[in-house]
């Protein structure tokens, strides 16, 4: 992989990175799109990163098909596949990790400790091994945006990391390659995410609202969804990640909402 | 720098680092050397790390001299001297650090706790910004190069790591920025982290050694010295940093001491 982007850099020609976990989906799709017309080549990677997944975690279910994949990346036009073994990635004494200290503690950050360590590591170890100069990452994962775009500044990587819009479902679900894991009745109820963001949106476009108000008026909102249990709903700067009291245009939202063992995530500026 | 790097190696050269934090000794330029002996272009970087100063050590009063320092790098052969200011490097809301787990919490890394996590850091910011394709560090700081050495392969850095041997002065004190620091009094005794490094040689060349018993022999040899402080001496495996039972050759040994307020340190294969 490394020498490939060697050479293609000696060469003057820009790499795109997509990192993924595969199962793609049209949400990945465009990604490389975008990574197609700000390149002249792009990298997706296929990695299942046994770091970020907490014990307990669906890392071993985590869903994979790396044939079809392969064919979705062929037809989009991603010049390469790289997927890892975890083997190769991690040697059995391996004992270095990049953290990102200031984002990490909330959201996600909270609801699975040690979660954007992981992250950071392997996208470290991803922007070595594939040397792109601009990373592509899906605004579905907004935190991870975040820690990803602060942790390449903070260590001066020269890549462009760039967030790309959240791509829905008819009925306004978030792609991801999670939603494989619920029965009818869940993928059913779990609209209720884009739902909530929805309201939030039409509530606030009225007038500025007290965040404890709101939390509470979509925490409501969310448990009527019987399947639904909310790990949390949060209303903060977009730029430190920090709660704000006072929720108006310009406000982050973000909520993760379990369904069975299924943890879903979405967020929207409001 | 980045710009510089990212063209210079477009055009097909090579470029060899030496990370430095100044106040330029022989020991330095015989890194310029391996380093122009393996690369076409060389890059010194000058920069006193405040993340890897401890409080209460000698960050503010650490040795500072960049025009005699520039004229010994042009005659030496340095293509750049890179000398960022600590608030280029470190914006105000810098967040993200690089942390080896393994090979950090003993000898220098137990006495100087946070210090290689900003050692670390700051040499992964330096890679991204030299982009070199081999680095050369001190054999002087045996754990750093360890850690370095670690830290580099665990996060796929494209850089290849060279420590080069210690240079003495004639009486066989290692050199170093530090050695400035001493009174007259001091730098006669300082020899003695050498000596003792002869004696535990010498030693080893005739039986293998219980390392409790040399420890014990190497302590009272050391604080015969009147000024000297030991701060520790330690007998270890070089490739895990793992204590070792029995001394014999192949086992290292490294050291610390205070004279006064300034600490030397100093290791060698026995």
């Amino acid at each position: 992989m490394q020498a490939w982007s060697l050479a293609t850099r000696r060469a003057g020609l820009r790499i795109g990175l997509v990192p993924t976990m595969g199962y793609l989906h049209d949400g990945h799709l465009s990604l490389v799109r975008e990574a197609l017309a700000r390149a002249d080549r792009c990298v997706l990677s296929i990695f299942v990163n046994p770091i970020q997944f907490l014990p307990g975690e669906d890392l071993a279910k985590y869903p994979r098909d790396l044939p079809r994949d392969e064919r979705l990346c062929e037809s989009a036009g991603v010049d390469v596949v790289f997927h890892p073994e975890a083997s190769a990635l991690y040697a059995p004494d391996f004992s270095t990790y990049v953290e990102e200290t200031a984002l990490t503690g909330v959201l996600c950050g909270a609801s699975r400790p040690g979660h954007f360590r992981g992250v950071t590591t392997v996208v470290a170890k991803l922007f070595n091994l594939v040397q792109p100069d601009v990373a592509v990452f899906g605004q579905k994962d907004f935190q991870q945006a975040a820690v990803v775009k602060r942790m390449a500044g903070d260590l001066n990587f020269p890549v462009k990391i760039v967030v790309a819009p959240t791509r829905r479902e008819p009925d306004g679900l978030a792609m991801s390659s999670r939603n494989k894991y619920l029965d009818p009745e869940q993928r059913a109820q779990a609209v209720i995410l884009y739902h909530s963001l929805q309201a939030a949106k039409a509530a606030v476009k009225i007038k500025s609202i007290a965040a404890g108000r709101l939390k509470d008026d979509l925490t409501e909102f969310i448990t009527a969804a019987p399947l639904a249990r909310l790990d949390y709903v949060e209303l903060f700067d977009p730029a430190t990640l920090e709660p704000v009291k006072l929720v108006k245009p310009g406000t982050q939202m973000a909520l993760a909402v379990f369904f069975g063992k299924t943890r879903l995530i979405d967020n929207d500026r409001l």
